[in-house]
C-alpha cells in the first residue's frame, strides 16, 4: 500500500493564514515563503519529524532547521499547531518587543527553535554540524540494540541559502562525509527579494548537489503525496545526504502576488489577504484573523502520538542501557547536561619553562584534556599541523569511521564556524575549530551567531600577528583581535605563555559562550607569575614595590613587557607588569578588583599589543600610551618585523622611559586643561 | 596543422628550480605548486597571454590572476623570464623586508601582479570582476572595427581556492553571465597542507562547474601539448567561462616529495633539491642556484613579440578611434587614468529638507552622479530595492546586454566584495556594491583586500543599526561600524542626513581607497549646518557661543544630538554639536584642526552612536561619556527600540545634563588622581 500523508488542506491553509495575518498585523515580515512551503513542511512535520512537543529538549529528538529564517512564521505556525509551548497570543505579537516570535527565529527564546537563522546559508551548515554530532555520538554511545542516539536532521532552505558560499562549503563536506541522516527540502520558488532568481542565478542546483555527492530528487512542492514519497526515499537513503528540490510558488494561493517578489518581504495587504482567503477550498472566513480550526490541530495528532511514543521508548531503552553500560550512560548523561568532570585543571601536566609557541602549548593542553573530555571534538580548516589541533593517536572522523575524533573541515572557514555552532546546539559536544587568526574574517558571520546564541564553541586562531612573518600582510593579523572583541558576548583570550594557554583552555571549556583563543606561531618564553589569574581578564604578573608605571601586555607582547620592566629597572624606573588577555573579561570584573590591578593613582599605563591601538584607550586611560601597529604588516622574517615595527623589549622600554620622563609635563598639561 | 607550443623543457625546469632555490634560500614558502604548475603555466604564458612586459600597465593587456597566491614563486619566475621589470636579485630576496617578492603576490608592489592573492578564493572572484569589467567596457567603447577593449582574463586556481565558498559564489555568477573570455587552469594535484585532499573533499569538480554553466575540460597538466589544445578550445568558447582541470603532481620532479604535502608549504631541503636537479633531463647543474639559461628566456620570445605587436596595433587602432570618436576616446582615456570630470558637486541637486533615509538620499546622489560618471558601475547582493542602488532607466548587465549598468550579484556578499576589487583593479571602473551593514561580516575577507590594495571600491551598507527594527538581532548592526574602522586604510563614513550623504559620495568617488558608506533604513531630518565638512571626518554642525559641552554624533544619532542640544539649552546648558562620520579621517587631520572642533578645554564630550562604545574613548577623552549599545538588539519596531535602548534626544539630554552636573566632581576626582 502506498503511504498516505496525515496532512490536510485545513492544516496547510491554517499555516498560510497565520503567516499572512501575523505579517499583516506586524506590518512587517515575509509571508511568501511560509505560503509556498506550507504544503511540503506540513508533510515533513506531520509524517516524519520525531519530536515530543511536551518535551522540546528531549535529547534524541529529530532536529529541524529553518535555514531560510525569514520564513519564521512558517516555523511559528508549525510549532504552535504541533503543540509546542508557543501560544497563539505570541503569534499575534509577531516581531514585537519581548515576544517569543521575533522577525527571525532565535534559539533559546522559543522552545522548538533549534538554531537562530536569518543570515542566509548558516542554517544549512548548522544542520550539517548537527548531523555530524549525531553520527559521532551514535558511534560512541550506541551498543547493539541500544540505539540511544538515533535521529534525523531535517531542514528547509531557500534559493538565497544556496547562493551563499557558506552553504556550498557545508554541502560539499556533508556529501564527502556521506551524512545519510541529513535531509533538506529546497524551496525552489524562483523568486528573491530583487525579483526572479534568474537575475543572478541560472545554475543547475540538482547537478551541483550531485557533484557534492548528495542524493537529489525534484518534486512539485505543492503535491503533498509526491513530497511524502520523496521524504520516504530520502530517509531510506542512508549513505548520502538528501536534497529534495521542491518546485513551489512563493505566496502560493495569493491571486495577485503569487510568484512575485512583492510577496517576499512585505505584507500582502488586507484586500489581498481577504481575496486569498476567499479563494481557499473551502473558502476561509474573512474574519477574525488568526483562526486555528480543530482540524488543523488534529492533523498533527500523528506527530504528537509518534513523538510521545518514541520518547517513551527511548526512555525505556535508556534505562536498560544504563543498567547494561552504567559508565557509558553516566558519561552520556553528563555531556548532554553540559557538565564537566571534576578536577580538569589537575589533568594538565606542567608544560615546563622552555620557550614554546602558544599554538604548541595549546596542542599539548588539548591532548591532555581530550581523554577526560570525550565531548571535546573538532579540527581545523586544513591547518591541523600549523594550528596543532590534532588529537594524538585518534582516528579521523570519516564516512567509514564515525567515532573518529579528528575533524577535517577542508579550506572552508565560514562553513566550519557554522558547523561548530550546529554541533554545540546539538548537545553532547564541545566543538573546536582552528584556522589562522586573519581568516577569522572569513567566518565572522558564523562567529557572530555563536555569540548571539551563546554557544560553547572554541575557536583556535593561531599565527595571530605580524609575527607569522614571511607569509606577509595578507596573512598577518593587525585589526583582528580588537575586531573580535567588539562582538558582544564573544570572549577573546590572547594568552602570553604556556601556563596562560592552559588557563585559557580551562576557561573556554567551562564558559557558556564562545571563546576565541589567539595563539602565536612563534616561541614565547615562560613568564614567572602567569596562570589562572587570566580568567579575570587582566591581572598582575610581576610587581616591584611602589611601581612607577604599569606595562600591560597581551599574548606575544607580554614578555616584551617583562623584558622592558627589567630594562627600566636598570634605569631606576619601576614597572608593574599586567597581563590582559581579555579586555572584555577584565571590564566585567568589579571596579574594586580592577582598581587593584590598575590603581587610579598609578597614572602611567602603557599597553603593548601587536595590533590596532583603537580601543586600548579604555584600558590605558587619560595619560596612557599604546604601543601597537596601525598599518598592515610586511613580508619578512619575524625578527626583522619586530625590529622595524618596534616590538622589542628595548623599544617598549624606550617608549615607557620617555613617557615616564614626560609624565610631570603631561600631568601639568592635563591639570591646565582641567582648569 | 596542429598548434605547437613555444615552451620547452628548459623553460619549465628554470621555473621549477627558481621556485625550489628561492624557497630554500628564504627557508620559507611553497615550492610544490610552482613545480606542479610550471608546465601548464608556461604554455599559457608562452602561447596565449597577451602582455607587453615593457609596458606592464598597457590598458588592453590580458589579465593573469594567480588565485593560489601561495605559489607566488611561479608568478615571480614567469614575470622575470618574460621580461617584466623584476630582477633576478629580487627573486633571491624572496620573502625579505623591502623586496618586490613578498610571500604572497602584492599588487602595486610588483609590476605585472594584477591583484594581491593568498587568502584563498579571492583571486577567482577578482578575475570574474576583471572579466565583467572587460565585457562592460568593450560594450560601451568598442565601435565596429575599433576593438579598443578586447582582452582575456586568465587565472590559475588550486583545490584550496575551490573549497572556499567565495569561489563558488563567483563561479556561479560567472557561469550565469556567460563570461566567455574568462579561463582558469585548475591545479588538481590532490594535495593540501593537511595531506591528501580526500581528507575533506571528494566532490566532482568538473560536474560542479558544469552545473554553474562553465565549459569544462580535463587534461594531464604535465602534457604541454594537451594543455595547449585545451587552452585553444577554451579561448574559442566565447559563451561560457572555461575551467581546465589540470591533473598535476605537486612538487613535480622531486623524487621523494612529489605528490606529498611535505612539498606544499616548506622548502624541499638542499639534498632533495640536489636530487631533483640531478634527475632533470638534461641534468641541471648542482650549483650555483638561481640559474637562468638563455634558452629559458628565449622560450618567451614569442610572448614578447606577440605582446609588443599587439600593443603597437592597439595604439594604432586607438589613434584612429580617437579621430573617429573623439568624445568616446577622451572619456575612455579619462576613466582609464582614474580622473574625475570637473565640478561633480554641481551635478547633485538640492535634496531638500524633507526627512529622508540616508539610503534614499544615497540613491538620489548615485542617480545624479551616474550620467556624469559612466565609470560608476555596481549593484547589490539581492537588495537593490532596499539599498536603493539601482540606476534609474538603466538596463541590467546580463549575458545578452553587456552595456547594462545595473549589476545583480545574487545573495553572494563575499563574492561581490572580491568581484568589486577585480573591477577596480581592471581599471576604467569605479565599482560599488551594496548589502545590509550586518552582512559586511560575510565580505570582510574581501574588504580587507580592498584596503590592503587601496582600491577605489565603494560599499553601500544600509540598515546600519538596530533601527532596521523588526528583522531583529541577526540583522541589526551593533559592532560593525567600529569593526570596519579597525581595518587599516578603509574609510568608514556614516553620514547624518542627505547633505552629508552627498558629501560622502563625493568623497568616495574621489578617494583612492575603499570607502564604506553606512546608511540608514529610517528617515532622518535634514540638519542645518551639515555638508562638505564631513570630508574632514569631524566638524562643527551647530555651536552656541561659549558652549558648555560637546555632543558628537554619527549617522542617525546626529539629529539626536541637535535635538538634545535644544533640550539642554532650555535647561541653561549650551552644547556644541559635532558630526563625526569618520573617526579615522578626523584623526588624520592636523591637531590644530582637531583642536578647533574639540578644544582641549571643552572637557565634557559626549559621543552618541547606536553601536559599541569601545573605541570612542579616543574621541571623548578623559571625562567623556559614550552613549551606545554594548549588547545585541531585539526584534521590535524601531521606535520601540529607540525608547528601550535610550536613543532619543530626551535620553541623550538627560545623560548630558547629568554629566554636566557631575562635571565639577569628575574634574575634582581626576585632579585628585593626578595628585
Amino acid at each position: 500500500m502506498e503511504p498516505q500523508t496525515s496532512t490536510n488542506e485545513v492544516l496547510v491553509n491554517t499555516i498560510k493564514t497565520l503567516a499572512m495575518d501575523a505579517v499583516q498585523k506586524a506590518d512587517s515580515g515575509h509571508p511568501g515563503m511560509p505560503m509556498g512551503m506550507a504544503d511540503a513542511a506540513s508533510v515533513l512535520w506531520a509524517d516524519f519529524l520525531k519530536v515530543d512537543p511536551a518535551q522540546p529538549a528531549w535529547a534524541d529528538r529529530d532536529r529541524f532547521v529553518l535555514s531560510a529564517g525569514h520564513g519564521s512564521m512558517l516555523l511559528y505556525g508549525l510549532l504552535h499547531l504541533a503543540g509546542f509551548p508557543l501560544d497563539l497570543a505570541e503569534l499575534k505579537r509577531f516581531r514585537q518587543w519581548g515576544s517569543k516570535t521575533p522577525g527571525h527565529p532565535e534559539h533559546g527564546l522559543t522552545p522548538g527553535v533549534e538554531t537562530t537563522t536569518g543570515p542566509l546559508g548558516q542554517g544549512i551548515a548548522n544542520a550539517v554540524g548537527m548531523a555530524m554530532a549525531e553520527a559521532h555520538l551514535a558511534a560512541r554511545y550506541n551498543r547493539g540494540e541500544f540505539k540511544v542516539v538515533d535521529h534525523m536532521t531535517w531542514g528547509i532552505c531557500s534559493d538565497g541559502d544556496l547562493h551563499e558560499g557558506i552553504a556550498s562549503e557545508a554541502a560539499s563536506l556533508a556529501g564527502h562525509l556521506g551524512l545519510g541522516k541529513l535531509v533538506f527540502l529546497y524551496d525552489d520558488n524562483s523568486i528573491t527579494i530583487e525579483g526572479k532568481t534568474d537575475l543572478a542565478w541560472s545554475e543547475d542546483v540538482p547537478k551541483r548537489f550531485e557533484a557534492y555527492g548528495w542524493h537529489v530528487q525534484t518534486v512539485d512542492g505543492h503535491d503533498r503525496h509526491a513530497v511524502l514519497l520523496a521524504l520516504t526515499a530520502a530517509r531510506a537513503e542512508t549513505q548520502r545526504p538528501s536534497l529534495i528540490a521542491c518546485k513551489t510558488h512563493i505566496g502560493h494561493g495569493s491571486p495577485n502576488k503569487q510568484d512575485s517578489a512583492s510577496s517576499h518581504g512585505s505584507p500582502l495587504g488586507k484586500e489581498e489577504i481577504r481575496l486569498t482567503k476567499s479563494l481557499m477550498v473551502p473558502p476561509w472566513p474573512e474574519s477574525p484573523d488568526f483562526i486555528v480550526p480543530d482540524e488543523a490541530v488534529a492533523a498533527f495528532d500523528a506527530l504528537r502520538a509518534r513523538g510521545a511514543l518514541a520518547r517513551s521508548h527511548w526512555e525505556e531503552t535508556f534505562s536498560h542501557y544504563k543498567a547494561a553500560y552504567p559508565e557509558l550512560a553516566a558519561e552520556l548523561e553528563r555531556i548532554l547536561r553540559g557538565e564537566l568532570p571534576a578536577d580538569l585543571a589537575a589533568k594538565i601536566p606542567d608544560l615546563g619553562d622552555k620557550p614554546m609557541a602558544t599554538r604548541v602549548s595549546s596542542g599539548k593542553v588539548l591532548n591532555a584534556l581530550a581523554p577526560h573530555l570525550p565531548e571535546l571534538w573538532g579540527g581545523s580548516a586544513d591547518l591541523a599541523g600549523s594550528t596543532k589541533t590534532l588529537i594524538d593517536k585518534a582516528s579521523d572522523f570519516t564516512r567509514h569511521d564515525r567515532s573518529g575524533r579528528n575533524l577535517h573541515f577542508g579550506i572552508r572557514e565560514h562553513g566550519m564556524g557554522a558547523i561548530l555552532n550546529g554541533m554545540a546546539l546539538h548537545g553532547g559536544i564541545i566543538p573546536y575549530g582552528a584556522t589562522f587568526l586573519t581568516f577569522s574574517d572569513y567566518m565572522r558571520g558564523a562567529i557572530r551567531l555563536s555569540a548571539l546564541m551563546q554557544q560553547k564553541v572554541i575557536l583556535v586562531l593561531t599565527h595571530d600577528s605580524i609575527f607569522l612573518g614571511e607569509d606577509g600582510p595578507t596573512h598577518q593579523s593587525v585589526e583582528h583581535a580588537m575586531a573580535l572583541r567588539l562582538i558582544p558576548g564573544l570572549t577573546v583570550m590572547r594568552p602570553g605563555d604556556a601556563r596562560e594557554t592552559a588557563a585559557a583552555w580551562l576557561f573556554a571549556v567551562a564558559h557558556q559562550g564562545p571563546t576565541a583563543l589567539l595563539l602565536t606561531r612563534q616561541d614565547l618564553p615562560a613568564i614567572p607569575g602567569t596562570g589562572a589569574g587570566l580568567q579575570r581578564g587582566g591581572y598582575i604578573v610581576s610587581d616591584p614595590p611602589n611601581p612607577d608605571l604599569v606595562l600591560i601586555g597581551t599574548g606575544s607582547e607580554l614578555h616584551l613587557c617583562t623584558g622592558a620592566a627589567a630594562l627600566l629597572a636598570a634605569q631606576g624606573v619601576t614597572a608593574r607588569v599586567v597581563s590582559m588577555p581579555s579586555i572584555e573579561r577584565f571590564f566585567a570584573e568589579p571596579a574594586e578588583y580592577r582598581d587593584t590591578v590598575l590603581p587610579p593613582k598609578l597614572l602611567l599605563r602603557i599597553s603593548v599589543e601587536a595590533g590596532r591601538t583603537l580601543g586600548w584607550e579604555r584600558v590605558v586611560g587619560p595619560l596612557g600610551v599604546s604601543v601597537g601597529l596601525d598599518r598592515f604588516g610586511e613580508s619578512a622574517p619575524a625578527e626583522v618585523l619586530a625590529e622595524h615595527f618596534g616590538f622589542t623589549a628595548e623599544h617598549v622600554a624606550t617608549v615607557a622611559k620617555a613617557a615616564w620622563d614626560a609624565l610631570p609635563a603631561s600631568v601639568a598639561a592635563l591639570k591646565e586643561r582641567l582648569g
